[in-house]
């Protein structure tokens, strides 16, 4: 028979999606993990009741918060990038084809996504995780930037929902770990939920930004899988002028890069910052 | 007990929408019709399975369709403006806020729509049924736009996706009766549904398009009860010269209008045609 797995974010709507195969499902010792085969959107995976990526459409964001930071920074400064989370290995794919970058340090708490994505979902990550510039380490986020005596020019942070074992990474003390963390220049990306359904989480977040970072933003990406309106990046600086670096500038930057990409463009690149009237409003 | 509305449009992943309340459900003579209430979403309309309106997210397409084209063509051009579709009086509400408008004829092919908006959807249409600029006419959009003696600077088609009674509004005959009835400058809006999901949807307006306009584009809003990724808007226009309107001349007509918007903002306006690269792929 065939299964639906539903999701559970939404009290009011529900999307499920069919489980043509189920490869894997188990309670991990963070979170509930499955990983399955659906014929429209590829294999998929969801943590805690919430669709973490498909393999059809993981482009989209992978793309978005790596190269809006690289190629706003520049060859000359993109060399050093800390991800948090995304230990499906897809951020850490984008981020490595940018030849500029000479270490690259993913810290996700959760030892069994990492494990499993290597397994169930290589073209993912496209050996990332075997890249002499990449270091994966098992730990907790916050310590890591509270600690760490490495300084980054990018940090993205790649999470699930603020709820359950991600939680801590949209608090004060995770953002100032961040800030710390930060080489000068330096972006921090964040994912920040969708703004039409939980306005409260990129509100919450921007108004942390504001009184730790010299400049904030949101820009949007349109994540298929994603149901329910756009799906909100943030980003913070502590440099205002790194946001401003004109289109031209991007472009010959992204043509010079030789890196394909099937969402991002540099017109795409600024326009994701325009944001509609009931989005702006969200940012303080 | 609590019943929940499916969307049928998507044989791999479903969407349901929880029915506090249902207002209205029947088979017209042209499609099966539901009103209900819906918390996150509102008062929710379904033509045939698939979500049309929602009233907390309808003035996303209604003020893109509307004052992306109104703003192109400016006060002193976007007179006379013709609907096709767009039953439920959104898409009029936000052509008539333009003072610049004398004449907005609506045609939609089903009655019952129209009614049961004007009873059910008040806030839909807010009063733009009795604006003394406008006219309803319950006929055939293929055959009005084919001998109509009027000729419009705009024509907007609000239609449901292209099957069942809509599958006309996205053919040859069709969009060479709207060349045929705009004004010179005029431009034509359609919708163009999930790029994500049906990219063939959208190439073969863009396909037909080019033998028919001298100009033409997608554009995307992001509508989050269209789940399943960016919701395309095309445009086409038998001048070439109205698509490139300069931003701060939009943002001075937009200013001028008084027009308040939620989404639409004149860097929206722009952004909106940076199509990412698996969309822009589409068109050709």
């Amino acid at each position: 028979m065939t299964r639906w797995v539903e999701e559970t974010l939404h009290p009011n709507f529900r999307c499920a999606l069919k489980a043509d195969r189920v490869l894997y499902e188990n309670q991990t010792e963070h979170q509930h993990l499955i990983i399955f085969d659906n014929e429209t959107f590829g294999r998929v995976m969801m943590l805690d009741g919430v669709v973490q990526l498909s393999t059809t459409d993981e482009f989209i964001y992978h793309e978005m918060m790596s190269h809006v930071p690289l190629f706003s920074l520049g060859a000359e400064r993109a060399k050093r990038v800390l991800i948090i989370g995304g230990g499906d290995g897809g951020v850490m794919r984008e981020v490595l084809k940018h030849k500029s970058v000479e270490r690259c340090v993913l810290v996700d708490i959760d030892r069994t996504v990492v494990d499993l994505s290597k397994e169930h979902l290589p073209e993912v990550s496209q050996g990332a995780f075997d890249d002499p510039r990449a270091e994966v380490i098992i730990a907790d986020g916050v310590k890591y930037v509270a600690e760490t005596d490495e300084r980054f020019d990018a940090i993205i942070v790649d999470s699930t929902e603020p709820v359950g074992p991600a939680a801590v990474l949209f608090t004060r003390g995770f953002f100032e770990g961040c800030a710390r963390a930060l080489n000068k220049p330096g972006v921090l990306i964040t994912q920040n939920g969708l703004p039409f359904m939980h306005p409260d989480h990129l509100r919450g977040t921007m108004e942390l930004f504001s009184t730790i970072f010299a400049d904030r933003a949101t820009y949007l990406v349109d994540q298929p899988t994603y149901f329910g309106g756009p799906f909100a990046l943030a980003w913070a600086s502590n440099d205002t002028s790194l946001r401003d670096t004109p289109l031209d500038e991007i472009a010959k930057r992204h043509a010079a890069s030789g890196i394909p990409t099937r969402y991002y463009t540099p017109d795409v690149h600024k326009a994701a910052f325009a944001l509609p009237g009931y989005v702006a409003k969200l940012s303080v």
